[in-house]
């Protein structure tokens, strides 16, 4: 292999780290070892199983009180939660949003739902997530403050909106940003759909934007089947949120009157219930997939030409899907690893394809994103499910 | 009363059909009362919760089976079955959709999702459903065929497709429709959410429209928590929505490419396992729903100025919701039976308020709509669910 990387290394590693004679590891399984049943079947048995039933509320509550944030709806997955958050925040049709191209493609599709235009920004090496100080320094080339407006000087359209996606749990640096943010008129929406039980010094993701976003898909750290939820701490926001997650129905015994154009956006309270019990077992799900990423970090600090992908310094990390990064981009190398892990049965997988990339976004506008397309050639993510944390191999 | 109409009676001729001794009788519940807990509870046990796991293929084809239809795409609720309904029926920004006044909010949002514009028809009296005698002199008066289009002369917009929406179960009568959409190039889409088995002609609503959609709402015949179904009879439409349904990725191992702004719309395989247990039941449900139907229709069959809704008599109706129609419409007495009956613990309600009386919808094309207008002061529904029919009554 190029670049001196020994890939049968690279496969003891992962030996030393994950369960033996499994067949198969796949890259995030879910972990159900709690009251899941017990709350199931309570909605069975009452038949409070749709928009009917005190779980739906227990959940939100559960998810403030974990969070932090004032208030939490409950949607029917993270795609609905950034839909609706963007919406709340202002983003109107033909308004710009800028977010990073190194994401999964529901950020954008999001924006393009409210009839908006994604506009792509670079990420940085140490996160993964959107680099602020280039940000910067292309804002005060491209944008133009008009009254209350950011607008972009090329295309004349309103920049709205900035999302901020915590790329596999690891926090973006957010002071700087939100200062960025602020400085040019931005409404920050963070996309944490992969961050759930991720801090940003000390105070959980999902608390800086003014509206954000998190995913229960089956793949992330709890679940709910399908499932999301936005945070805000402004109550008329949240009050909107919830009125559009719900088909903007005024409230009446029997009328139906609706005020907006709504969304039938709400997490059925099936799925809560499942919630519920998996958020009782959120604390156990964090300390085993920090136990597994240290292990993972220590096996693979003796391997030159990788580096495992740790929370930074400002930051707790929920390891949601752990990573390890080539030092030098070489898609050949990239992709004869990912063949030989998922020959053997350890399921592993490059970052998303940059969304600048896929014909549908080919034409939106962009910055320089030559961080991201490098990464692109770096990024492999291991199995990384809670389950995986075996105590013996201590 | 005027119009001699004897509320005593009608509470009368409700009590004699309802079960006693009940604190509130709800408009309409759910059963649960198979598989449900059994297939739940494999869900949780195999870790198959999300879209991983064979119940959603299951219930896919279960679908297929009871309706005849060749393809089923299971969807997260009846709003996004019809939203992609429409798109996969070609719907664009800037077209038109045809579609009742006279319905639920959701059947013009999904029109709105796609950027199009909701043009709002008339409905009759036998089935609460379109008229498709009066469309066809209206259209004949603001259509013009140019090509393969059909153009509004007054907007100059393209009237793209048309929604049929069989109001509580009651089929709309198709064979006309489906002559008159071919006239005038119409894509037909039904919307069959409260019509799950319901037949036109011995054959199963949501076989006639290109496509159309089906709900499994709490409230709905049978439920998946939240819940719905795409129908078609062609492969390739039927790909097209489980791929705008999947985020619209290609198949690859590893790889995340989309080539479509695709939408995070699958049903979730927990939500499935309860739909196969449903399902299962649901010739069950149609029985005591039929039974209590026509005990109702004895009841009221005596009583001066009300009619009860019977299936028109090219059809077999679910009778999802019953309702009990004024002869003449009056908002008065319409809403004197609403609070009489609401206050001693039969749940009814009137029928949704108009659509184009909504401000948002209030600007959009519309026909007549004299009848619409006329019904929306005659109309009540009655409590529905399938247990409410009780053996010792009869
Ligand atoms: C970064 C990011 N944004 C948005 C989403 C969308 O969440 P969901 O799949 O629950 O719709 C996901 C997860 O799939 C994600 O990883
Ligand atoms: C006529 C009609 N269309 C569409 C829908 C939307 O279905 P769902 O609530 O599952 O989104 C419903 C049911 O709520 C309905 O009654």
């Amino acid at each position: 292999m190029s670049q001196q990387l020994d890939s049968s290394k690279i496969i003891a590693a992962m030996q030393s780290v994950l369960p033996k004679n499994e067949l198969l590891i796949p890259l995030h399984e879910p972990v159900f070892g709690g009251n899941e049943w017990a709350y199931v079947k309570d909605c069975l048995d009452t038949g409070w199983v749709s928009s009917k039933g005190r779980y739906v509320e227990w959940f939100e509550n559960q998810m403030t009180a974990f969070t932090g944030a004032k208030y939490a709806v409950a949607v029917v997955n993270g795609t609905a939660a950034l839909h609706i958050s963007l919406i709340v925040s202002g983003v109107a049709a033909n308004d710009e949003v800028l977010l990073p191209t190194l994401t999964f493609v529901a950020t954008a599709n999001a924006v393009r739902y409210c009839g908006a235009v994604p506009h792509f920004i670079d990420s940085e090496e140490q996160t993964l997530g959107l680099d602020t100080a280039k940000l910067e320094d292309y804002l005060g080339r491209v944008a133009r403050l008009e009254a209350d407006d950011c607008i972009n000087k090329y295309t004349g359209r309103r920049i709205k909106a900035l999302i901020a996606m915590h790329t596999f749990g690891h926090p973006v640096d957010l002071d700087p940003l939100l200062e960025l943010c602020k400085r040019y008129k931005l409404e920050l929406v963070e996309d944490a759909a992969e961050a759930l039980g991720s801090f940003y010094k000390s105070r959980h993701v999902g608390n800086f934007g003014r509206m954000s976003a998190i995913s229960f898909n089956g793949n992330k750290i709890m679940t709910t089947g399908g499932g999301g939820v936005i945070l805000t701490n402004e109550a008329p926001l949240a009050q909107m949120a919830k009125h559009l997650t719900t088909t903007a129905k005024l409230p009446h015994p029997w009328e139906y009157n609706h005020d907006y154009v709504g969304y039938n956006y709400r997490m059925p309270n099936l799925n809560a219930a499942v919630g519920c019990a998996q958020l009782e077992q959120l604390p156990g799900f964090l300390q085993a997939k920090r136990a597994l990423a240290d292990r993972y970090k220590q096996s693979f600090s003796q391997i030159n030409g990788v580096t495992f992908l740790s929370e930074p310094g400002y930051a707790q990390s929920n390891y949601w899907l752990n990573a390890l990064v080539l030092d030098k981009p070489d898609r050949a190398v990239r992709d004869l690893l990912l063949k030989i892990t998922n020959d053997i049965g350890f399921m592993t997988r490059p970052c998303w394809t940059l969304l600048h990339r896929l014909p549908i976004y080919h034409d939106c506008p962009a910055m320089d994103l030559s961080m991201a397309e490098k990464l692109e050639d770096r990024i492999m993510n291991l199995p990384s499910s809670a389950n995986l944390y075996v105590k013996e191999h201590d």
